[in-house]
């Protein structure tokens, strides 16, 4: 079985021919093929959108997707949430030494097959090898660049908007806790990872009165949820019987304590839209696979206090806080 | 001392706190304030030049410089060597958790120091802490994003073309070498990091004949020789006796058995120029300090087998061939 080495990253032949032998070869296209220091992209027409992350999650390879899917997805839905379309993205892996070539493929075709599905291009990479246990196998940073055509995004919340979420939320985080060695036993638990370009489209499409989108990846919905107050003098409002939560997921979080509106989502959306394109908006991505399960949550409220509420089953209201402490370390 | 903790990585308030009190505090600018998941940024006019890169350096400071000034000049370069103007920066962190805020702070200073002096600004981020003995300090991506506005490299060689390299060589592969723990000594030894960005510039304005730049970063000057000659039907001469190398440089390297050749550099280029024109540019970069120690070390030749030949003191042709094998692991 072929192992990564040192000598992968030092930029001799070796690395020549990890880049044409895997990466050439899955992310072929006719900007990276050039092999220059810098690639070179044709005039962008529009505001430009470009966001970067690094993906650490453990494990590598979970139900529903891997470090690869999770790497493209995670970098293209932050674009998509800007309301921008994807075009281009960049990838830099950073391997431990004695790293199997065989899941380094898996994982390359994972990106590559999921950039080929969103219509983004990886234009550019980069592979550094570090010493055994300097590393956990595999990190991967990804930035990705999109374009604006149509901004329709106002930041901007009015007394009444909607707050609607494309479906299930926690699958991610629970699925990835699952599979932790320590905590490993059966489950049905799947990851969401998904790029979701179709969705915001259709989204943007469907209104022009869009506040804001967001994915609710690290810190769950909650936490996403009070950053998009930020700089606001809003409120929200959620109502706890409207939340879409799986019952394995609920399940799950129950014997770990956690809180399912804190755990990480990789393929889920919030969108905030006015009161009267609720109903078009939510209609649009009830027909889309992705988030078919969509439902209006709650809303904004003209309460000044610039909190998040929670309206609980049992008609009790209490503050939803942002995440404090380690939450799930890793997750993605 | 404070630490990094896992917490810190983990998307919810200390997560916050640390992108407030330390990222935003030193790259603070109009486009990262913001904090949205994608930064927009206004449209370029021109095409667009991109590039990535990991910095994983060992040790993480050195003289001459640190992991932070290294990972922008690194991507700086790319960009300044393919003709571009470097606009925009992103940062991905991976961080070791129990890391000391002092050390990360002072990364983050020398990040935002380099990235003013080369009028970049760094424009979105993203921070993950992993576990104790799941990374080696501190890892850092770089991607960066350049404007052409106007294209001179033909990436043509014709018969005669000048070989400039823009000053000594082996100095920042040498520098690190001899910091590493378990060769640790005295010496006068310094790494050349440095962005290009001005002298690129000087280049392109003195000469609309320049065949291509490069800057000789891992598998040094030899290997990046090689590179250059990819798709192209010609060969290089080199005269070892033009070969700009420091004499600690050429001391430390024949201690280790190392030639300086293969050795890193993160402050040069490589700059390729029709004969009538070589004189020019060496003229301008001979005045500007990053690249006064400028000199011709070599021609384009007639020989069709598309190798690199040094013709050395003595008198004798040997093929410099493309470095194999480990080099020096985590230069940059």
């Amino acid at each position: 079985m072929e192992l990564i080495t040192l000598a992968h990253g030092s930029g001799g032949l070796e690395s020549a021919k990890l880049i044409n032998d895997l990466f050439l070869s899955y992310f072929n296209n006719d900007i990276l093929c050039k092999q220059n220091d810098a690639s070179l992209v044709n005039p962008i027409d529009g505001i430009l959108a470009i966001t970067t992350d690094s993906f650490v999650v453990n494990p590598l390879f979970f139900p529903g997707g891997d470090i690869g899917k999770l790497s493209i997805c995670g970098t293209i839905n932050d674009l998509c949430v800007s309301g921008a379309t994807p075009l281009y993205i960049t990838a830099g892996f950073i391997i431990e030494e004695g790293f199997n070539m065989c899941p380094l493929e898996k994982i390359v075709y994972s990106m590559a097959k999921t950039a080929t599905l969103a219509k983004v291009k990886i234009i550019a990479g980069d592979t550094k090898v570090v010493e055994k246990g300097k590393c956990d196998g595999i990190y991967i940073n990804t930035t990705g660049i999109g374009v604006i055509e149509n901004y329709v995004l106002s930041h901007q919340f009015e007394i009444g908007d909607k707050i609607i979420v494309s479906g299930s939320i926690g699958d991610h985080g629970a699925c990835i806790m699952s599979k932790r060695a320590m905590l490993a036993f059966d489950s049905s638990l799947k990851s969401d990872c998904a790029p979701l370009h179709a969705v915001t489209k259709a989204i943007l499409n469907a209104s022009a009165n869009v506040r804001m989108m967001r994915d609710p990846t690290r810190g769950g919905l909650a936490t996403t949820l009070n950053e998009l107050l930020l700089n606001t003098d809003k409120s929200m409002m959620i109502y706890e019987n409207l939340l879409p939560i799986k019952e394995e997921v609920r399940n799950f979080c129950d014997i770990l304590g956690l809180d399912p509106l804190y755990v990480a989502n990789e393929g889920k959306l919030i969108c905030i839209v006015s009161d009267e394109d609720s109903d078009k908006v939510l209609e649009v991505m009830q027909k889309h696979s992705l988030s078919k399960d969509a439902v209006i949550i709650g809303e904004i409220t003209a309460d000044h206090s610039n909190k998040v509420y929670l309206k609980t089953s049992l008609g009790a209201t209490k503050r939803l806080s942002m995440a404090t402490g380690e939450l799930l370390p890793r997750i993605c």
